[in-house]
């Protein structure tokens, strides 16, 4: 803003407001004042829900989860599959798979993936803990359900190397049409996929 | 989310973040997690200004808009002319035309249009005060900067009617305003360029 029309308590809000994915200098700024206008029943709960969750939250050292309880909740979740281990890059895809709903197994987080021009190589990685649970034993197949990028597929591909001798199945997820989606506006890499491993009807 | 995957404060955070504006439930969780990885960063920061805001944010007693200080920071500025008042719904509003930088007067904010359905009469809005700021003498021109609505035109009407007699100059904005448009999605040129007309009302 040109002028001075706030504290600095309020301009500092909106700023920090505007680093959240999602939202940007003008949505802050609306933010800022819905949150203000609403102290009791957003600003405050949200300002402490967030001091908690910085008290709290943790990685989880067995797969790299976040959350309040190390080991996770995932990792300490008697029911499921002990023999299946889903591989991600992010905390992010596994609240996704876990929101598909379409598998009950354990998890590991990557943190990534390997790109060495940003200088992120195995050791930046959560890599040699993954090779370590699965050397511990108990896993008959490992997904690897990394993202279908250039670097998603190099670090699958180490991996792979990394577990080579330890007896577990290493699978990776199928590509395809998406649910719901039109050829239309899928590449031709993603048809091409589609069209190799079709499936009977 | 159907399993249970993280501790019961990362869900809370999730739900209360899907309630600020700009965000949904998908990108509370991106935010959330985005948070909770930047935590030094941005989680505690964040969570220290809305702390902070929580504690001091409060509503200028004189025009009605929000601040950490009493007058707030727009009442007690010097340099703004102290004959020209401008009157809006919303402090968004305020911050709007401030951004536009087009005019150097005072505020006063109504806190919303009268909407005699939705229950919200004159004494549900901030115009007693109003009638009594210019009653007290000192202002030239009373600028009703309010939405371009019918809500808005009927609050302006009912204003221009309680301040008859004070000998105060009402104007308004200039069309330039697209009619049933919101003064705060406006870019700061058409603000601009529509102050500058202002006709009186
Ligand atoms: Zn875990
Ligand atoms: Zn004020």
């Amino acid at each position: 803003m040109s002028k001075r029309i706030a504290g600095p308590e309020i301009e500092r809000l909106i700023q920090l407001l505007a680093k959240v994915p999602g939202l940007g200098p003008r949505s802050a700024r609306r933010a800022a004042l819905h949150l203000i206008k609403k102290k009791e029943q957003l600003l405050g709960p949200l300002a402490a829900a967030m001091a908690e969750a910085l008290d709290t939250v943790r990685i989880c050292s067995t797969c790299g989860n976040v959350d309040t309880c190390d080991p996770c909740t995932v990792c300490t979740d008697a029911r499921r599959d002990p023999a299946t281990l889903i591989v991600v890059e992010d905390v992010a895809d596994l609240w996704a798979l876990e929101r598909a709903g379409a598998i009950n197994a354990r998890y590991h987080v990557l943190g990534g993936t390997l790109s060495p021009l940003d200088g992120v190589g195995p050791e930046e990685l959560n890599i040699k803990a993954l090779v370590d649970r699965v050397a511990a034993g108990g896993f008959g197949e490992l997904i690897l359900a990394v993202n279908a990028t250039v670097e998603g597929q190099t670090t699958a591909h180490y991996i792979t190397d990394q577990l080579d001798g330890l007896g577990v199945k290493v699978t990776r997820l199928a590509h395809g049409v998406p649910v719901g989606g039109e050829l239309d506006y899928l590449d031709e890499g993603t048809l091409a996929a589609a069209l190799k491993s079709r499936t009977t009807f």
